[in-house]
């Protein structure tokens, strides 16, 4: 039986401030993938969504990004390889630290924002961002943007990870996400999203604008708690997989070439 | 055959601002108190810290302080006992990842500046902070200010515990440190403090300035790498102590009441 | 005609995170506290409150905290009075440049959170935070909690100020406020506040609890934007001291003691 | 008489961490350069440099930099035009009231590290940087890399300003700097980095490697208070201009294109 992973990010409140629906995406979900402090989230809210993530028995991941909490991480910074992966090492720490401190363990890591960005276009730093990661944990697993140079980064450490797809963004024949500037990158209907999502699934495969397929890693699908319809996409989402005879389970991560 | 651990604080550079003197340091301890990235110290610091006490076979410990960069974590801060356990531990994870990096562990803990006064002062944050670190690692032995609440709250835990005492600071007959605007309260010359910790360390005991002996857990030394003759001191407490046959080891840490 | 001021706290968004119903309040106050950047706001936060504050002619005051994004500043922190000072200083300065940006002006200046809370017990160190301001603009007025140092401060100074109560708290008979975990210490019936806040600023006088008058400077009400009753509260105040013929202006300033 | 002013950038301390050699370089220079919080400096800091500025006749500069402790400003970092002009505006505003509170007063706006090379390379960026520093002062003098895109922006606003060229580094023929990474690029001889710039303020130009001239506003010339020789470069550079009846005086500014 063919099975998928639901993810999203949670843990993007700080101190006074509240971001997120994150008790509701939890119904959702089978990964989370936590703030670690330097974009979003701080250490009484990552207890906080620690203590969440096991009470409902999800996956737990590390989130790491740009130092940078007034730009949310989305903004781009120059940084060496060498200092990259001492960052994602510092917040992955943290993070297991708070997993711990719960009765949780960090499973997976994936990098948030423009960390993420900047690694999917240069794989030199993907490979620079995940040793450090690795350095900690050889275990654990990298989430990757699939088909992208996230993905050729983990393939050539030979180590564990999983392929994400994203279940609200249009697709370009090269396996890029349309430019958000443009009409149809961002889907915000429920049911069109959620067939969208059992067909590449079923495909194994991104399926871009024009039709094409694109074999992949379809091991996670990424959903959102903001936007006036995401959570109704996400359920959507999770009920026609369902439907569609699709397990729901956390991903096992696989090792080596796609 | 006695023997004693020295401990000093490293890692407390930040960025482009360099501060201590590290390596003459680490080859005069035997424990060292890293900077967790909230007073002092930054992924890149902490990396190149821990390579360098692993070079050194020194002790690593995480040394984290108040989220209070300007201030060096020496400004009192008010916090929940709760949101102060979980500051610890995410401190604590962070150093272990990049202790981990660098092919090292971190085996004991030690609180910085303004929290570590607090916490001398006050037994039920003490052990909010201890209680903390004991949850992401019910091993690690945790470093406190000997005769104090800190000790108190340790022997309370149940955990791994070593007693600490200053090598330059004059102690009052409570076994409270003299205040440092009082004469004599910081010592400048190495040689009586060097002979003033083959006593302590033989007598296993605080003495205070009125000569009057204070039984305690005197598993280690506190040294310092800043003030002009700080490296002069830490270099003649080592040689006195090695020259009264006092072995210089890593405090294997004790439990329970002293 | 009597005449009274309505002040709130604005700006006190940061980066991705939305605080408050700042363009709710702004159609209520006649003066806004706008956050500086360090226990909230930002460079962005600010330009855009202080345009909302031109547009709608409301009165414009920078409103400083403790260093303490994580804790919104409500964290007491130990600092000393040139220091304070300083921080004071450098906030006033980059709200006067926000304000000047977007065409108006910096007239007053509030404390925030435990800053506030600090300089109302300790006189010394509200001079400390007031001086910095003066020394800025030695006409600003400084909006103190009526009947506390901080009044003392600014008398003592013989700056410009003006004296502030609040809407929502009840009073002890020393002119301090009930404690939050009293019953009856935060107030939550519009009418029952709206009806207080027209007595007091008839009588001139804070009523404790007790019905006891404590004659003072009622300059300026403030009224907040959080909480579930927060707006309906300012609405009921405001509409009941225009139905009382209490004109609502910008507080001119006092000089001197009251 | 020719004339021209040495500038150098100052208070670029943090907390406990010292940096520079701000007293000898008050010596030597006519114009600072003051560091405003995001990359360095605080606002104790920036108290005690402004104090030396006023206390030496020494004109003062707001040097804004990006939000960035750990890279001290030398990172890049994507910003939105009309975010930086806050950011800017917000940094000058601080400066303006650490400059008034000393008794002084800020003349001149320069950019710092990697805003400064952004800005020289864009001229868009540049203009909203300015017009940010404009609208809060639209007298203020905007000091430029001369013969880049933050001369063209200056030139285009028609707004006051002054052009810099560097003591230390040689230049190529478009005026842009050689890169470091390439022999001869950083210049440590004091007596040879005296003698090209009492060249270069003669001919009024840039003079380059291969000894191109390419006439510009020689203003101001960049003097660095860290490296082994830069002191003794400063020095230098200031007897051989003296030397060669060159007055050194802050500059005037001045405006419309070169």
């Amino acid at each position: 039986m063919t099975s998928v992973d639901l993810n999203a990010d949670m843990g993007e409140s700080f101190g006074p401030w509240v971001m997120g629906q994150d008790a509701e995406l939890l119904e959702v979900i089978t990964s989370a993938n936590v703030a670690c402090g330097m974009h979003a989230g701080d250490w009484d809210v990552m207890a906080a969504t620690m203590a969440r993530a096991v009470e409902t028995g999800t996956g737990i991941g590390a989130h790491p990004g740009f130092p940078d909490l007034q730009g949310f991480g989305r903004r781009r910074m120059q940084i060496a390889g060498r200092s990259l992966g001492n960052l994602v090492a510092y917040q992955l720490g943290a993070a297991q630290a708070m997993a711990a401190a719960a009765g949780g363990r960090v499973r997976h890591l994936k990098l948030h924002g423009a960390l993420a960005n900047i690694c999917s276009e240069d794989e030199a730093l993907a490979r620079a961002a995940y040793e450090g990661a690795l350095s900690v944990d050889p275990d654990i697993i990298i989430m990757v943007l699939a088909a992208t140079r996230q993905q050729s980064a983990v393939e050539a450490l030979g180590c564990r990870w999983a392929g994400e797809i994203f279940a609200d963004r249009a697709y370009n024949d090269n396996a890029t996400l349309v430019d958000r500037s443009l009409p149809g990158a961002v889907i915000h209907d429920p049911e069109f999203a959620a067939r969208r999502m059992v067909e590449m699934v079923k495909a194994g495969a991104i399926i871009t604008e024009s039709g094409k397929h694109i074999p992949t890693a379809v091991d996670t699908i990424c959903l959102h708690g903001d936007g006036k319809t995401a959570l109704q996409i996400a359920r959507a989402v999770r009920g026609a997989l369902a439907g569609a005879d699709i397990s729901l389970e956390v991903f096992p991560g696989r090792t080596g070439a796609f």
